[in-house]
């Protein structure tokens, strides 16, 4: 029977009795308390704090008494008049067992501490990234016994922290004589070890221990727009995020006319390769700038983007992409140094790691959302839609997960509309139509307060109303289907037809005339037939992806749906059911999941088993081609009118009363029909 | 009972039963015998190419009738009229198991072929590569079941080719999709891997057979001298050597001015580094135009050099190697990409390998020597003696193997000396002196007549006589010695002393004449008084060095001497003997072994199992440090008299009787002591 004291530690619930003197630190780790630290118990990293508690603890069966810990040492005295210790906290390495103790682990003290996404379906991610910080004291040379500097990190990486098998690029080596001897023989290193890879890697050092943490990157590369988030590797907090036009819409704004230019131009591949890696270049100086971290201290990145988009990052022709059977040179993951992408503005030795793709039209981004949605986890049957100018859809349920894409086209992101812009300062987000005065009412971005209510003229006086983003299109489209200016087949009334002198005559057909600054020189921003066919063939699109996944699941509804995609947050779920984007369902069903591409990334980020995750995943979900499948076609066309030529929409139909004009006059014959044209992006 | 046919397999003896049918090359590798294939059993690349033998075989208790293999097929018919096979000869794939039968594998269908040095102590190379070509078949792409191209050629590598875990550059990857469509989804890959690597690495492919061969450097990088020999990786024959001068030279002739240079200038590492890249690639250049053989399958290179040169080549800065404690960056074994070295004139994705460096003066090249020469493996107490601008001096027998280097200077390769110059056509390379009439009689590079016959003069006539090369000095001043010119001490006598008008006035010293050409315009070759000092300093360090290895091993004498280096063949072990270079032996147990170093560097291209061998000897060699060692510089300068002041030379005596003349008129002091520098090269 042992008289140790007893040592409990909080939250986890561990406990053990230990010697008087032992270390908490020491204590954790025997016990596999997840205690945090960089500089293995030597008293000057401060990631090991703890707080003992004190008194009668019943349901731990513990009393804890004054004593119970050392003394307060000189050691915590040093660091608390240079840093200062939080009230009641102590070093665990310095603090040791006098006698039995109860001791609480604060979050920031946790290696694998959680990171509580912002997101409505909050879900945590477990801290684990690919590159961690070591400090460790090398031994010095002995000429009687030569070996490396190398090897002597080597061995002190494996004495002091169980790290076995270290290489080290040239270029670290260059650093490791003159780093050795300036921090004498005390030095922290930034250590990789990736979730497949049999050797860590030193990625960096520096003299003595190294304060300014460590960051990656997650990076969602679309085909219009490049978003990236710039993470902490070891509080999981986003420190910046920022994004950049894709350069290469200078080539095609599509995918399709992007594979094409490269078929058509020698050497255009390298060509938008190298603009792409410029620009990420671009972004990583801008983003590390914004949030005040030397690049040099970005380590990692993740990377989500579809498949032409990671032929092209990768430098590979994507020809083979623009025609059946649409071969990806490879399919699984990557992980590679970043410097052979050309990505030299982070550090020199940084790691960069590429999500699977699924399928050849079904990239890295899907898997990403799919990492992070989890459909694969869900009871009910869940339909995940990812809107960008390529659009990923999955279906599934814990029995199975199916996943394709469609080709929606820049539509949805404001490209290809006559008054689309970016969402920016300026942009129309929000807009309402009366149904009796067919009177329109907006918000922009930049402003709370609706076109017209007090205060907007003051928000808007120096952005102006400058266009409609993605979000306004598709509320525009879907009020003035509910106020009746727009038929079923798409066709926008006159102002006969209609009622309102809105509805202006634009050559042979007509426009909805929102805001008219023209007489102050600004703009003047209308809906015109040609942006109602291109939302159209967009949402079409994008249905009868859906429509393929659900035909193949043998289903007619679904139980829910996540509207996810850069502007996804955005998107309001009623007027996206009225457009006919997604299939019929209960509105309180249909959820916005924001960015889920990017999430994915952020979360491949954070955590390597999640990595492997998502690589199993994508190797059980079912790929199903839109491109050559027949009834694509039928889906696509069925899918024209608004919201749906044939399908039901009797959830919808609870919500909103959608009234049944027709303003064919057989001067335009029915859209989409015949006009679809095959189109990547 | 099996009444399946009998195959017995020579030169292997394997032998096994098979059904009628039965492939031979398939009855090979089930019983394990060592037949090669590119193509997989194709009959397309005609390396399984096998000797049926025919009658009795009473040795293998066999009788082997007529039809004992199936009959001459097409694909034979087609190979030998394309190419022609040798009379006798069946293609193994082709040829099937009809009854008994004996079959031979010629040497040149053997995957591990042995390759027989030509030097002296044959020792063969058996034919193990880290590079080799598969030639597979891959499945097509299919959109239904979508993966990528790279794993599908993953898979082929695995299923045809038992190579498990593969992967490949993105270099190497952007040449896939164009290769696999060109070969109709029949490519050749060269695949390294490593005697390290748990992953197998596709280094080039190629559309349908490659037949074109592979290619790999061994490189010797020494101070003054870099040599190449390209070898073929399939057969191990060497198609060209070359060589060329180390440009480093301008920053410094011996290795401690270089790392002075580095210390004093900065960036003046980075400097050196580029010069000697830059020769490299030159030198890649010249001898595959040489031999006549595309820079593109170079796939390989291997790297032998002394510690500073390592460090110079790898881009780090070697100045801990300039001072106690000569600490390594890495002192392990290197395995990187060629390009991280910037050598570029090969294939892009060519490895190189490093042998290990023994300690922080004693490289690998020292480790290539014991390589070469394994002295762990000599059952007699064998001195092995690397005669270059460093030393590299190794002790040992089975019991224990000891190694130091030693700083030469650049004297014994002709640098530093009056009339000295590289191993060329004109350079005086043997030396006679008539102890009589003290006239020399000298053959030069480029003729084999001495210089008192008939056709000397008629051989000299394009290249003339130009200088003394560093063997022909080792002969010139030895002879000196034993023809009473020269005195213990090293003093050259004048004309009074030695009765010969060749030694003439050199300002307060002599000098002897070998030869004059000054009259038609042409060189005055002498050795003078400061040459003999040069080869005094360079030859006390090399006895010293293997003195303290013998101290260390307590030995006063060795059973054998090895002589190598670049010119270690050239070296006349008496005149070596006489002049000190090396300790007291029977002269026919004194041997060269010619560049040992360049070969350890051709048998670790050439077979794996080498390295590992050789990394594992490296750690169990007993380093002895010089630099520091108090008793180096007694020895050093007890060794300083020709042959040597205190130890005697018995076995020499034997076969030489020195005179004993002594020079000293007090007008020079005793030569080497107090003048003693240190120096590295």
């Amino acid at each position: 029977m042992t008289t140790d004291p007893l040592v409990v530690f909080t939250p986890s619930g561990k406990r053990g009795h230990f010697p008087a003197g032992t270390p908490i630190l020491t204590a954790a780790r025997q016990l596999g308390v997840d205690l945090d630290s960089v500089c293995g118990g030597r008293g000057i990293c401060s990631k090991c704090q703890i707080t003992p508690s004190y008194g009668e603890f019943p349901k731990h069966g513990v009393t804890v008494a004054e004593g119970a810990l050392s003394e307060w040492n000189a050691v915590e005295q040093r660091y608390d008049d240079k840093r200062g210790l939080k009230p009641g906290r102590r070093l665990g390495c310095q603090a040791t067992v006098q006698g039995d103790v109860v001791i609480d682990v604060p979050p920031e003290s946790q290696v694998h501490r959680q990171v509580v996404r912002k997101a409505a379906a909050a879900r945590a991610i477990t801290m684990d990234p690919a590159t961690r910080l070591f400090f460790v004291v090398v031994e010095e040379p002995d000429m009687h016994s030569p070996t490396g500097d190398l090897e002597r990190l080597e061995r002190a990486l494996r004495e002091q922290w169980n790290i076995d098998a270290v290489t080290a690029d040239l270029s670290l080596m260059s650093k490791l004589q003159p780093a050795l001897r300036k921090g004498k023989w005390e030095v922290t290193v930034a250590v990789h070890k990736g979730h497949k890879d049999t050797v860590a890697r030193v990625v960096e050092i520096w003299p003595g221990l190294h304060e300014s943490g460590l960051y990656g990157l997650a990076i969602d590369l679309g085909s219009t727009t490049i978003a990236a988030h710039l993470t902490d590797l070891e509080t999981g907090e986003v420190k910046a995020s920022s994004g950049l036009m894709n350069p290469q819409i200078r080539f095609g704004e599509d995918l399709m006319s992007r594979v094409s230019y490269s078929m058509m131009n020698p050497g255009g591949d390298k060509e938008m390769t190298r603009a792409v890696r410029e620009a990420i270049n671009d972004l990583i100086t801008t983003i590390s700038d914004e949030a005040g971290i030397d690049a040099a201290l970005i380590v990692e990145t993740v990377f989500v983007c579809n498949p032409v988009m990671h032929h092209l990052l990768l430098g590979l022709d994507p020809v083979e992409l623009g025609q059946a059977p649409f071969a990806l040179a490879t399919s699984e993951s990557m992980s590679l140094p970043a410097r052979e992408l050309d990505l030299t503005n982070m550090n020199p030795r940084a790691q960069v790691y590429i999500l699977p793709c699924i399928a050849g039209h079904v990239g890295a981004d899907c898997a990403a959302v799919a990492l992070s949605e989890e459909p694969g986890k869900s009871e009910d049957l869940v339909l995940i839609v990812d809107v960008g100018t390529n659009a990923e859809i999955l279906l599934g349920n814990t029995t199975r997960v199916l996943a394709c894409s469609s080709p929606t086209g820049p539509a949805f992101e404001g490209a290809q509309i006559s008054s689309g812009q970016r969402a920016a300062p300026g942009a129309i987000e929000r807009i309402e139509i009366d149904p009796v005065t067919k009177e329109p009412r907006f918000r922009i971005i930049g402003s709370d307060h609706w076109s017209d209510e007090d205060g907007f003229d003051k928000d808007i006086a120096t952005t102006g109303i400058t266009g409609i983003c993605g979000s306004g299109i598709i509320e525009a489209v879907a009020e003035m289907r509910i106020a009746g200016l727009l038929d079923e087949s798409g066709l926008i009334g006159s102002a006969e037809q209609t009622g309102t002198i809105r509805c202006v005559p634009e050559g042979r057909t007509h426009a909805y005339m929102i805001h008219d600054s023209s007489a102050e020189g600004g703009p003047r921003i209308t809906v015109t037939q040609g942006d109602i066919r291109a939302i159209q063939l967009a949402k079409s699109a994008l249905y009868a992806g859906a429509r393929l996944l659900m035909d193949e699941m043998e289903v007619d509804t679904v139980d829910r749906i996540v509207l996810a995609g850069a502007f996804g947050a955005h998107i309001s779920t009623k007027h996206a059911m009225v457009l006919g984007m997604i299939p019929d369902a209960p509105l309180d069903k249909v959820s916005s999941a924001g960015n889920a591409a990017g999430t994915g990334a952020r979360i491949a980020l954070c955590n390597i088993a999640a990595r492997s995750e998502i690589e199993r995943v994508v190797r059980e979900i079912t790929k199903v081609e839109t491109a050559i499948e027949p009834k694509f076609q039928d889906h696509f066309v069925a899918a024209n009118a608004i919201p749906h030529k044939t399908d039901p929409f009797p959830e919808l139909s609870q919500v909103v009363t959608l009234p049944n004009p027709s303003f064919n006059t057989g001067g335009e014959s029915q859209a989409g029909s015949g006009r679809r044209r095959r189109r990547r992006g």
